[in-house]
């Protein structure tokens, strides 16, 4: 895990506390969302809005608002996009639509939705309001988009695949960056640097997120290996083997992309191919670009008071495992 | 129909051209969205709005922006509630889940709930977001209520089903007209008797759709007949008919509902079940009740330009066949 100072770490805290006060007075939603929110994510989005948002000028606990705010808006994309992708589980625990069934996944999607602008309302800064209804219509346009993507396969381009990683994820970081750094009152220009560190590193949270779904093939990623295959989805090493092999190798592929049952053998298969030396160093060179330009952004950043946490995390998104 | 001015009817058709301007720049979603837009609904909640915020110190234009705004929040609900009832149609057409699938619909809702949200941040009323925020939180919470309920059949209460009513229909009115007042300036008692005037007006509404839903069977009311009675969906009418008719007769309407295919000799005998006497008494009574109680907070509003056109609108939702 990346180093974060312990007021961090507390601040993280307080936002999962906070999270799970908003209830509702009826058991059944009492009981999916406690059921929801007892997994714990990451938080990645709500910790870089954290990141951004330190200020001596600003109440910790309106920062912790905030990032609790993000967080459930992220979540409620994960709830739904349980009942699109027909996941099984989320978060290593089984997803709301296996529990109950997906009529309650898209309501319970609504519900955390609602509530976090209900909260964002509450907050009272119109910038942040207008940033996240923004950036909550874009993630949808984002899948929106990548549904159809998909259906292109090997003839999907890599800027096609580079906008839907923004849409769907750097799209939140950027908002999670921005919305931090607007509640901390900085400048124009800072908050115009933190939206281009949080749009970059999310597209480099994307990448590293497409490789461990086949390196869970062969380490403990705390996920499921080859659910985005199994889905249908071309991602980033997928898109570079597709270009990069030989032509029956790559009948293969998309012959078994989107298939549920897939034997060990061919995930073997399937492993050595996205795992050619030429995929590895091209996957491996655009999640260092991103880095980098996660990194150039942030030396405009040098004398925030989140500088090196940030480099902690910017270094952990290129090596991460879960 | 209901009388209405030319000036509200030339508002309401500013309203469908207002949200058919609201476009994405990827054509699968201008699509999507035109598909939705082009069967056009009652608006009865979008007219609610425009009657609510008649004034003369606010611009016309900005009545329309929010009668567009709640028009947007009631089709978001829609869009979902056909992925959730697993409807085949909408407004007379092929629901988004039919022609497309049920991920494009989770989607799409998403789009249009945060694309009403970008336009209500836009209005910039904090007061109206709050209300329109909570409003789209209740109706989430009243759908997984009613998920819940309808689990427990003949043992609903009939206070159950008139909560379940309240947060899934008169919440919307009640937004509706409240928020329209707001915009208004009116006074708080003024915004107080509106936003009581729709939880009445959204609860009749909900009744007579009830009652449309059997009724369907005799006469075209646009809609297919039996749907709710086939989603296993307790109504009003089912409720007081399961109270007053025989334990035969409740065993063989029990045994029905939730069924997908009926015969039509089943459903003739389901429609006399329901168009017993006594039942149809108590429903008649129960659509008074709420018709009268919207009219005595409209007596309230007796000064107000919206007085007569209301008038009409609530003797309307209580003949409406469609």
């Amino acid at each position: 895990m990346y180093i974060l100072k312990s007021t961090t770490k507390n601040e993280l805290r307080k936002v999962q506390a906070a999270i799970k006060k908003e209830l509702a007075s009826e058991k059944i939603i009492q009981d999916i969302y406690e059921y929801i929110f007892n997994a714990e994510g990451k938080k990645t989005r709500a910790l870089i809005s954290l990141l951004a948002s330190k200020s001596s000028i600003i109440k910790p606990s309106i920062r912790v608002d905030l990032a609790s705010i993000i967080e459930l808006l992220h979540t409620a994309t994960l709830v739904h996009d349980d009942v699109i992708d027909e996941s099984d589980l989320r978060r290593g625990s089984k997803s709301v639509n296996q529990v109950w069934t997906n009529s309650y996944s898209v309501l319970m999607g609504d519900f955390i939705y609602s509530k976090a602008f209900i909260l964002m309302v509450k907050l009272g800064i119109p910038s942040i309001l207008d940033e996240l209804a923004k950036a909550t219509n874009d993630i949808a346009r984002g899948e929106i988009i990548q549904l159809e993507l998909y259906e292109k396969k090997e003839l999907i381009k890599l800027d096609e695949l580079l906008k839907v990683s923004y849409l769907k994820t750097g799209r939140l970081f950027e908002a999670s960056a921005k919305t931090g750094a607007m509640l901390a009152e900085k400048s124009k220009e800072e908050i115009k640097s933190f939206g281009l560190l949080g749009k970059a590193l999310g597209t480099a949270f994307q990448i590293q997120d497409d490789v461990l779904d086949y390196a869970a093939l062969k380490l403990d990623t705390g996920k499921p290996a080859l659910k985005d295959f199994k889905e249908g989805k071309i991602t980033f090493p997928l898109y570079f083997a597709l270009q990069d092999i030989d032509s029956q190798d790559k009948k293969f592929l998309l012959a078994k992309l989107g298939k549920q049952n897939i034997t060990s053998k061919d995930q073997n298969k399937i492993y050595q191919l996205i795992h050619n030396d030429k995929t590895q160093k091209q996957v491996n060179a655009l999640l260092d670009k991103y880095s980098k330009e996660t990194l150039e952004h942030l030396n405009r950043l040098r004398h925030h008071a989140c500088y090196n946490e940030m480099i902690n995390l910017i270094g952990y998104s290129k090596v991460r495992k879960k």
